[in-house]
């Protein structure tokens, strides 16, 4: 693969041509803007439909062959499953069965799982993966075997550039914990109920076809309709959309490492003394070990303080719903719901509600939610001294993570990273980030056990908590400190090749991953 | 104004183009197949909205000039708060006080608290409207006096317009009973309370701009959000939206006509003589005291027999309410709310489900629920003996009625008209509808106090009571009847000019209404 690389406003060395279609080089926070309309699908007609409502077919092999499923279409499937999603396999079995070639597969999240579509890669069936990829595929990524680039994309990412028609979606596949044969689905209950589908819902309206796929056919209407049926094409049963033990997170489990549970303690602490923690507040916070620490040590906090948030947006979990049986937050705005309290929480509770990348993410809309938020609470592989940070990458340069609703929540009132000073003994306060993720003058706060340190733009931060006990330190402090532990790392040498590129959130090429060779 | 008139499939004379836009004749029924691909408005960008999600701006006038309201363009509203609606009159009235010219205005109902528009129609503020226009302003229209060509559209109809592209709103104003300032808007509680926002959800999706206007301000998040906030530009705080004592219907109330009586429970018998009351049917009623009446019938029936239906489609009102809690429906697919039982019930019964022209009646989706409605009942005011049937003009040529869902629930598995055999004195049952709104070959069955016409195309229906000692007769012998008890009314001589057309749901133009003098 052949391409130009030119410098983005971040001085990043990006492709000018990613899988085919030009690439808008990353100019800066708020320096690009959008031109042109949203994309639409074709203009449908009823007289296509069956009046009785019942688009069942037989099998997913059929459900490809009815929507005209052909070579270099663009398949696509949401995430909600985790890594216990039966469905993304199934179909990229069927359409090999069926002979298609040189599909590009536009997950929202691929998983370990996922592991049984290196074989279609290596066969052909798939040309490419844009999305995140975890584990095996995000490997096979990094080490150069993808015939196409991959694609990082944020959530609000995702919806931004198919929206904008960035990326048209031929197929979109909808696994389905429930559902109705007219294509009304839910995933708050079923045997495999996950909980929201919002990662589907964008596929849902803006892909040209749309299939749903559940194990648990309920009779017109399947409320609530997360997944509007007047989307939908064709339905198919099939005995199993997925493995419900493997559905529900295994990162809710609060961190019981002493310097991660510092680490979360002086977040809130940070939150409560520089007066973020307010009556009304919101605040946002994800499922990962020091995450949860932080929102229990924020929960005594505002016991004590007897403040209540208005509300909490992003990933939920039976922490938070305690939070809301006790009301110290009067709503839940979920994103992904990570364990089973949340999701019977979810469906019972009109206080916990139903989001999308479209509400809280997508930055070519009219506002979101994101920025809406007075804290959010964030890890990062890497920092650097700017306040730039990854995400994605470890310092080897292994593609390892997805970016979720990461660089979306850097809008946040007060954007806050919380991350151990060391992984592997490697500092993770850096001279230079591998993979730039999120712009530095975005990154308010990064918390370590060794201190917190405020980004010098954040002049009211640093102010707020002037006089308070809080360990705050100017970030090369840290940096040193680490520096003198450890030693500088040598820098890994990386090779010229790019295998996928990091989008920014307004749909513009913020950095490039490049090939490393793994052992 | 000089057009010309083309004959169309049902043999009708429509103009070929309407308002500057090139129409189509209606082909008949499923003979009109789309093209092309769905409206969409232009890419917007986080970067021209607020980031703490505060859109309010001081008021309308100002809310106009915000969004860039300019001459010429569309501005649309809905008729959820029906004639107790204030906004739609303010938002003329600062347009004219603007000086802006030349406008169409494009609610998805008329009423005569917008008598108030007539001044600005003369004045040249509005051009014409396009939407159902009921009393003053459809008098207006009928009399020739508007410049453009009024287009009457079905509740489905105005969303095709809108997601076909055919209409191209500029300004939605949507008057919200309650809203937060980032736009997030419901109809289901506040001062002037109205239930459902679903006939302005297109405007907030498709619009150009969207002005959400609210007497009832609320912390964000507005829940539940019928109306998004990302769809949304301004929000403006006014005192009051409308009359709380105008809004909920004043038609609720069962008809005391006997003869009516007798119409709505041949009706109901039908319904269970014909096998459509079986367990687990749906039907639809509306708010007229006709099928007020009906449902009650039903109701008794219904008890009676032990069944119980899966769904009651259109609008709701107390005697729905009462079956639902009674556990005679198991949901309620709700259009439009008409009381405030049926106000409380939205908010609080999640059996009582908030739709749209979207999933309801819009027929360029992928199926709608329209068609998987067992039984609609419907009025009219002609049928001939084709079964052919008109519900906007009067038999003087008057225009007097919208069609709202009227033309959307032919699709239903029997549509049925109730219909009094006489209107002041003029036979129902006509040799030739004067508007022809819904083609004979949808239409199933017509219930009169005289007897029960059931269209021959409809073997199965006929069949089905054949048994029965319901009063089934043949169309032809009611209308000799009704022929010889007041003689065949005179044909009202029409002029040549065009001053509406209506809409088939499918976008085509299936009859022009022609210009009356009135005295």
């Amino acid at each position: 693969m052949s391409v130009k690389l030119n410098r983005n406003a971040a001085g990043r060395l990006v492709p000018d041509v990613v899988n085919g279609r030009e690439a808008v080089p990353y100019a800066g926070v708020g320096g690009h803007r959008p031109t042109g309309r949203r994309a639409a699908p074709a203009i449908a007609t009823c007289l296509d439909y069956p009046a009785d409502g019942d688009k069942r077919v037989g099998s997913i092999k059929e459900a490809l062959v009815r929507v005209g499923l052909s070579d270099g279409m663009v398949i696509s499937s949401h995430h909600h499953l985790r890594n216990g999603d039966a469905v993304a396999n199934m179909v990229f079995d069927a359409a090999a069965e069926l002979g298609r070639r040189d599909l590009m597969w536009f997950p929202s999240a691929s998983f370990p799982v996922h592991a049984n579509q290196i074989s279609h890669l290596d066969d052909g069936v798939i040309h490419h993966i844009e999305g995140s990829m975890n584990g095996p595929l995000g490997a096979y990524c990094s080490a150069g075997k993808m015939r196409g680039l991959g694609v990082l994309r944020s959530h609000g990412g995702r919806w931004q550039a198919i929206q904008d028609g960035e990326i048209h979606i031929d197929v979109a596949v909808i696994a389905a914990p429930t559902a109705d044969a007219f294509g009304n689905a839910t995933g708050d209950r079923g045997p495999a109920g996950c909980g929201l589908l919002g990662f589907a819902l964008a596929d849902s309206v803006y892909a040209e076809k749309v299939i749903v796929v559940t194990d648990n056919l309920v009779p017109f209407p399947c409320l609530p309709w997360q997944i509007q049926g007047n989307n939908v094409d064709v339905v198919v049963e099939v005995d199993c959309i997925g493995d419900p033990t493997q559905i529900v997170s295994g990162t809710t489990r609060i961190t019981e490492s002493p310097d991660r549970r510092r680490i979360a303690e002086l977040a809130a602490r940070f939150c409560a003394d520089a007066g973020i923690m307010k009556p009304g507040f919101s605040f946002q916070a994800g499922a990962g070990g020091t995450t949860l620490a932080f929102a229990i040590y924020l929960r005594d906090l505002m016991r004590s303080a007897g403040v209540t948030a208005r509300f909490a947006r992003g990933g939920s979990n039976k922490y938070m719903i305690e939070m809301l049986k006790e009301g110290l937050i009067e709503y839940i705005l979920d994103g992904q719901t990570f364990d089973l309290d949340a999701v019977q929480s979810l469906r019972d509770d009109p206080r916990h509600v139903n989001t999308s990348p479209f509400t809280s993410y997508n930055f070519h809309g009219k506002g979101n939610f994101a920025s809406m938020v007075d804290v959010a609470v964030l890890g990062a592989t890497e920092v650097d001294t700017s306040f730039n940070a990854n995400v994605v990458t470890h310092s080897d340069g292994r593609l390892l993570h997805g970016i979720g609703g990461w660089q979306n929540c850097l809008t946040a009132g007060c954007a806050m990273l919380l991350v151990p000073s060391f992984r592997d003994r490697i500092p993770v306060i850096v001279d230079e980030v591998t993979t730039l993720c999120g712009p530095g003058e975005l990154i308010d706060v990064v918390v370590t056990e060794r201190g917190i340190a405020i980004n010098p733009g954040r002049r009211d931060l640093l102010d707020a908590v002037a006089g308070s006990d809080l360990p705050i330190r100017p970030i090369e402090d840290l940096k040193a400190e680490l520096d003198r532990i450890c030693g500088v790392p040598q820098k890994v040498s990386r090779s010229d090749q790019p295998v996928a590129v990091v989008k920014w959130v307004d749909g513009t090429v913020i950095d490039t991953v490049w090939r490393v060779d793994c052992s």
